[in-house]
């Protein structure tokens, strides 16, 4: 509890404000503690609220004896999620959620609240999505965004630590990255349309130039009219580049990330992993290295497993799953024919049909969660791309620059937050993994 | 250097690859440098080059007699941003630019350029700003975006270390929170019309219900017609939002924010502040407490100056600059009036045509940089506020869900992060405080 919450709220009579997740320093000790009622059942003359406050959950015993009659009626009028503030000593008990107790000395309702409409009862999917803004309050969308927060800071301390550059990308792009159907279009003054970004990665280009390492991490819009369980119309991406690097080097830097990501996590996040009842042995074998798979022998593989997909196209989400399966921790899958892959893409020098590219599949059937590789770096061939692939070349007007003036080699990649979410939680959905999620039919709230 | 870049590149008879920001640990040895040709100048057996590598600027110094013939030659035929390598001892010059030399053993081209558009002579904002992805590349805009980035994470890290949740707010948006004329609007799918968001913090009034303390932090938009220096259309807030909590809390928490993410810049970007020729001295002066200053005193001030502008209504940006250039550190305006702010602001209880708001004014004249307050907790109140705001009731259904399921005071307040780098730098403009500005006439490049 930082001093400046308590600012107003701090009486001189009364006790300290602690935060459950502080409870552990205050084993025998007078608190005070603000919140909710997650629960609520009483045995007689006591009563055992569970109490949530953002930080954690608590388990509160008030007996008739130990509080005055005004407290125990107000812990008897209390409904599920009503807000409240209660003094007590915190005691360890390691049968109680959270593994505390408070033995209540003073309690008061902030406001009562009634017929709460997520009960501990089942909800389907819909009424839970329809009423997101609290649902959020759930043991279980409370870990998951819990651990969100710790991927994404981990995330960016790992990159902040091996001396990449954060530089924000645009949301609004004049053109499409890879073809407009589905761009989400915005109506832009004068200037016509603009497109809601879908990857900061041409941008990136530019930035690498001018500061080697670089990486933007924000939300990325996709136009798909496909309901899937992988699928988000919004959704946050992390895209580290670097110049003067190859495609090994992009996949060095993913593998590390990845990672380093997972071990965050375990560290930080085991409670809200068992709240979750996530197998964290199965994290624990996300080590270097990662194996790699040529496209070629990824084919063959998906085929001896009965898949129909020929060479030449791109996986399915059953053939992800069959590749992903096969190892214990993240696969590389590299050299995906150029017929499949963006314009930009350099190709192997060794076989022109393909391209230095790589997807990173997720053990346990969780699929992609990094796509990346070279970039073309000849101004010629380049613009021969941008023709063929009949992009408006003087949108791509500044991209070819960067090859006219100081070309190098260079490599980055692609990850989506909450597919990396969807697998370390062993989630699944990606609707859980983002606070309030965007599908195709779903706005609100 | 990352050993995870050299992969590829290094070769077993070659010294290691290393970044000029690490030059100060390789004084005396031999190594290899990757970037680009900054400037370059030479004196008959002598060719000093400024590279380049995005981590640093360092002198490179060609003598004839020291190098291959043909390395001599490409340095000769290398024009600005031109890509290379070198090798050579590195060595400590206080007088060079970024204060090391190296003298160069080896150095070859990877892509020779010629007539680089920005040279180092003047150049005019409008064609600057055309080539912004070669701008970036220059000393000035270069060390913005690396104080953009120290700012970003000063924050990141203030706000997780006392004890917040990132949750990430939704871009898509069904409804407006402050009025429809000032958003873009984007067709989607079958659900008609979606906004892009301009604040997170409705939904972040959500998320505290269920995390406690919490903060969103991304891009937000507005469209507004407006071709001030102060304006961007797409632009990066940080937004807490915290329960249980009242105004003076959440001025604490921006205060400490403020001074933190200062310090971290005057710690740990000292060389580019010298590159922005910023008098850090005056950023010296940020420190706890804030002057407060209420808003009834701020008209009063400001009348006292010469301005018409009469009480009840907003200050205009001169307005801010009198009353920013009263204090050697950002004030803290506080108490608006009711009808000048959003219809969620809890009422002052001591004056109801005031609100419990503030707004925290940058020094220098660099105006407001913090905007927040309290929100209104009472479930009556703030319907009869959403209904004498002509809003549409059903869009604020879940919002209104907040005050009848466990409501509690709670305040926040947002900040914007390139009013903020603006500042800090000591800009004249916000367009350079992000890689690739959006504005009224600007979604190129």
């Amino acid at each position: 509890m930082s001093s400046t919450e308590a600012t107003k709220n701090n009486q001189a009579d009364s006790p300290r404000i602690v935060r459950i997740s502080d409870f552990k320093n205050q084993v025998g000790k007078e608190v005070r503690l603000q919140g909710w009622l997650h629960n609520k059942r009483s045995s007689g003359k006591l009563q055992f609220l569970i109490v949530r406050d953002g930080s954690g959950f608590a388990q509160a015993v008030v007996a008739k004896a130990a509080v005055p009659e005004a407290a125990w009626t107000v812990a008897e009028a209390m409904g599920q999620e009503s807000s409240l503030e209660l003094t007590g000593r915190v005691k360890e008990d390691k049968r109680a959620p959270g593994g505390f107790e408070v033995d209540v000395t003073g309690l008061r309702a902030v406001q009562i609240a009634h017929d709460y409409p997520i009960t501990p009862k089942e909800h389907g999917t819909a009424f839970l999505m329809e009423n997101r803004h609290l649902w959020l309050r759930s043991p279980r969308q409370h870990a998951v965004i819990r651990i969100r927060h710790a991927v994404v800071k981990g995330v960016r301390d790992y990159l902040d630590d091996q001396g990449f550059t954060l530089v924000d990308t645009p949301i609004f792009t004049p053109a499409a990255c890879e073809g407009t159907t589905t761009l989400f279009a915005v109506p832009y003054f004068d200037e016509g349309t603009a497109y809601l970004t879908q990857s900061g990665q041409l941008y990136n280009e530019a930035n690498a130039a001018a500061h080697g390492k670089v990486y933007c991490f924000g939300p990325t819009f996709r136009a798909e009219k496909s309901k899937t369980r992988r699928h988000l119309t919004e959704f946050w991406m992390v895209e580290p580049e670097m110049a003067f690097a190859h495609l090994e080097d992009a996949v060095k830097v993913a593998e590390g990330l990845i990672v380093s990501v997972v071990e965050r996590v375990l560290e930080t996040r085991g409670e809200e992993l068992k709240v979750l009842e996530r197998d964290a042995a199965k994290l624990g074998h996300v080590k270097s290295p990662f194996p790699w798979l040529h496209y070629d022998d990824a084919i063959k593989l998906i085929q001896s497993k009965g898949s129909q997909t020929q060479w030449g196209s791109d996986f399915g989400g059953t053939d992800e799953t069959v590749i992903g399966e096969a190892y214990d921790r993240p696969v590389v899958v590299h050299r995906f024919p150029a017929a499949i892959k963006a314009f930009y893409m350099e190709p192997d020098p060794e076989r022109a049909e393909l391209t230095l590219s790589a997807d990173i599949l997720a053990p346990e059937g969780y699929g992609e969660i990094v796509g990346g590789g070279e970039r073309m770096s000849s101004a010629e061939k380049l613009q021969q791309r941008i023709q063929e692939h009949n992009l408006p070349e003087e949108a791509f007007r500044w991209y070819l620059d960067l090859r006219k003036y100081g070309s190098v080699p260079h490599a980055g990649f692609g990850m989506g937050i909450e597919r990396l979410v969807t697998w370390i939680c062993g989630l699944e959905h990606l609707r859980e993994t983002i606070a309030f999620p965007r599908m195709l039919y779903r706005i609100y709230p």
